[in-house]
């Protein structure tokens, strides 16, 4: 594995993969990296010939609230994880030749960020697809891999390449689960033994609500999200910050549970805030 | 010479032509092609073994009040020129395939744009961005050729490569001149033919204006601009839109006449509005 810094050498670079007419599989993560990278990293060599996952903490992505200076960062695990998983490229930007300027031109997202996770993080996908337009541009990939898991990224990413024809395929990741189905995250060990126990229920609460859509018993998505927020509540302490069933990708509130859709959940335990999700088709 | 209208028959045909290694040359332009056009595609042809040529009048980048249904088309004198001067392919796409929906993500420029033209432009030039951003993603060009008769588009473009590390070159090419060496525009015919004789000394204007830079003159930018103002009103009777000293690229005011700089000039004459610039280094 070749671990590159510079961005002009890493274009340089794969501009002859792409000549060589390598697919290029990318995976674009914060670093810090788990078992749901390595499950993109695992797609994406099944389906390329050639892999690179970028680790760039994008400060452009965080809230003038949310700490950027303290997200965790391994450089010497995640190069261990990178090479375990044989990516070919570990791109390691650095945030001088990222961002050397304040931007001339900005990206600003207008649509299925009104919703979800994103109602409470003004800005946060202004600054996921810029680093991502750049990424795009440096990297060549064929196609980029993420994580279902963040739905509603992956729903503005799909409008990023939609809207200015990036030359790249978007292939979701479904969420990897603990043997309980629970989500997995870096956040669950925040979790006590009784929350832990709970936790699970997240899941089960997206299923049921699935199911009462698939089986037709209810056909209004506020009857829904009161069915799977009843079953949450019933089944944990948690304090429930949303669940909502929304068209997908647009995100948009549905009149009747018709079309393509995600059920998606965000619930508070005392120190650690989890989400889920799940695609329904009905 | 190929033609291509279909953006996803445009984009599998631009990838094998990386993939061949070919040098890609790319002269966007919204048609009604004219000499100014011609120069930059014979600067493409001499430095790139592969010219595209893509017309399409881009409805984002028009004003409320510019009549964007009157811009002139016409597509046969089009073919015409693309193909005397030796294009590979034109490429025209459908305004519904370019924008089949409203954008998700906007492109705005905050740099640049506050001067000269672009005052009186607004949302002018995040509409020529978000072209050219969707442009260069289909047509992957190594370079693209822009001419320096609009210096503020050739300025806001290079920040657009810039920002988002986008694989290409930009090339300005010099205005293409008259022997009296008036800017070449389609706008001339409008002048009558005491404007005709007058024109030529805006161009004068500006030599003027930067021979007193380079000789050490005028080292005060509002200096300059008052002598150049002086001799444009001196020679001619239009009325002068603007004459501005500027850094360039950047397109900000100076203190003193040092670095590299532009001189440019807007005048309404009866029915023209005619534009020049200069660059001077010093």
């Amino acid at each position: 594995m070749k671990v590159i810094k510079s961005i002009s050498e890493m274009q340089a670079y794969m501009r002859e993969k792409v000549k060589e007419g390598r697919v290029i599989g990318f995976i674009p993560t914060m670093g810090y990296l788990h078992e749901g990278h390595q499950q993109l990293m695992r797609e994406a060599k099944k389906e390329c010939d050639f892999v690179v996952t970028s680790i760039f903490v994008n400060p452009l992505q965080f809230g003038p609230n949310e700490d950027f200076d303290r997200y965790p960062r391994d450089e010497h695990h995640d190069l261990k994880i990178a090479e375990q998983e044989e990516n070919d490229i570990l791109f390691f930007p650095h945030v001088n030749e990222m961002y050397p300027n304040e931007q001339s031109v900005n990206m600003t997202v207008h649509k299925r960020v009104n919703a979800l996770c994103g109602k409470s993080r003004v800005g946060h996908f202004d600054g996921v697809v810029t680093v991502l337009a750049k990424l795009f541009n440096i990297v060549m990939p064929d196609k980029v891999y993420m994580g279902m898991k963040d739905a509603q990224q992956v729903a503005v990413v799909d409008a990023l390449i939609e809207d200015y024809n990036i030359p790249v395929k978007l292939v979701p990741v479904p969420t990897v689960r603990e043997e309980d189905f629970l989500a997995k995250s870096s956040r669950n060990v925040y979790l006590n033994a009784i929350e832990r126990e709970e936790a699970p229920y997240l899941y089960q609460g997206l299923l049921h609500g699935k199911s009462l859509i698939e089986e037709n018993v209810e056909k209004s998505p506020q009857a829904v999200i009161e069915a799977v927020s009843h079953f949450i509540k019933t089944h944990t302490h948690g304090k429930i910050d949303y669940v909502d069933v929304l068209s997908y990708p647009q995100l948009e509130s549905l009149e009747v549970c018709r079309g393509d859709m995600i059920i998606a959940v965000a619930v508070h335990f005392e120190k650690a805030r989890l989400i889920d999700n799940i695609r329904v088709y009905q």
